[in-house]
């Protein structure tokens, strides 16, 4: 079984091999499904807080006794990774750390023996989503003011980037097995071969299950983001007020439609182009 | 202004502060509110994965290789916090660090002057949380199997156990509020000085108000607990599947009622009974 595998899932994608070594692509589907709800959640804790451009800058004064190349969220990734790294989260095909593998320490714990599901690969498209992150996804979530709670909205903004993270790059699980299902195995074989990218990405493309996607995380976003707070109705609206309900719901269709599911679909593009290698 | 101060709250309780230095008893209240939302998302999260009872044993031959007297648990507890006590997190009078505070590192970057709301203390009630969610919560909360998630069930763990901490830590500025409060004042300080604490106990209580707080936690947890995930009707049940709904809107009513409420009480209690030295 899996260290760190689980995390914000209720089965393991290792475990969704079944006896004959193939991934179960059903149950690929619930983990990326309760994922969902992690990112939610995560995305609600984070709007309590301004947007403070100053924690993604990396010559903010503030921050400067830091010595630290980098913004203070990456600072705050870095220091996290070092802890997880210890315990030997980055020993998992599904975890993928935001600091390079080499600025990290050796694990404590003994790593574990994974089954080999994936093809050897070290495809990891963590600077693109912290770039995205940064400039796409915070200014719609976030009030653009600066409240100063630095670390309240670095620290889930390490939490909101590694769902992000664990959601994009489970595309490898996905990919290896749209490429073991015995219907699709020889076309893939093909265009690899071809080298056809583009072949590859219309056939991992279903639009119809796309749309379905987005349409349950408006209702996710709906439920999940709904005031129940009875505050009397005499309180001042309070600053930095969390953008929840209809607008959450705007944000979290528009993450995965723009940039989820469209960076889903390159990390299993850049998997199969190699599965043959 | 405040750093980690507003740690999952949309207004910092030193914010709350009028022109007058006396607290708004009122958004206090919102903040309390606010992290309700927090504690049950948290809650949530760690439900996906099983109790995993090696995890908070000192001697679970699983981690002896970390080398640490404590639990896993308590390991990741404290390497968090050394994290956390460097960005200066617990330089804030709301923050209320599991590892003592001698084992932590000083803070890298500079202190921030915060107002003096409250008086001088050094309590901290953090072995009784850790111990009561070890013992009560986990339990109901969580599948009693062991999945082995031993990483993903634990940083869960320590979001819960911070989450809570805070909440019921808050009593210190409660207590502030309602002993500055001109029809309180005189009160409190007679039973402060006769060492009075079950008056002052019985003077803290508005069972009205706890009612209150016990029913819109039950609407929360229903509400955000839902499974909105179509999952396939021919899929089989997941193993560790999230508890949510009922269970957790039970889980939640039961952790106020039994020990969030009383643990801040007492806090308000300890707070007050030295508020005069």
């Amino acid at each position: 079984m899996n260290f760190f595998e689980g995390e914000t899932k209720p089965i393991s994608p290792l475990d969704a091999l079944n006896g004959t070594a193939a991934l179960s692509l059903d149950q690929l589907r619930s983990v990326l499904i309760r994922l969902e709800d992690t990112i939610i959640f995560n995305l609600i804790e984070r709007a309590q807080f301004a947007r403070n451009a100053a924690i993604y800058d990396e010559n903010a004064p503030e921050f400067r006794q830091l010595n630290f190349k980098g913004s203070f969220v990456q600072y705050l990734l870095r220091e996290m990774e070092c802890v997880y790294a210890r315990v030997r989260r980055y020993t998992s095909p599904d975890e993928h750390p935001f600091t390079p593998r080499h600025a990290l320490p050796e694990p404590i714990l003994p790593t574990l023996a994974y089954p080999q599901v994936l093809h050897p690969n070290d495809i990891n498209i963590n600077d693109d989503i912290y770039r995205i992150y940064v400039q796409h996804v915070i200014p719609t979530l976030c009030n653009s003011v600066n409240d100063q709670q630095y670390g309240s909205a670095g620290t889930r903004d390490v939490e909101c980037l590694q769902a992000l993270s664990r959601r994009i790059h489970f595309g490898k699980f996905i990919a290896e097995a749209k490429f073991q299902d015995p219907n699709e195995h020889a076309d893939y074989v093909r265009m690899i071969k071809a080298k056809d990218s583009q072949g590859i990405m219309e056939r991992l493309t279903n639009s119809k299950v796309e749309e379905q996607v987005l349409a349950r995380l408006r209702k996710k976003a709906l439920t999940y983001g709904q005031d129940l707070n009875d505050v009397p109705s005499n309180e001042p609206q309070r600053p930095g007020t969390p953008l929840r309900g209809i607008h959450l719901a705007d944000v979290v269709v528009d993450l995965y439609k723009e940039y989820v599911i469209p960076l889903t679909k390159e990390v299993e593009v850049d998997y199969l182009l190699k599965r043959l290698d």
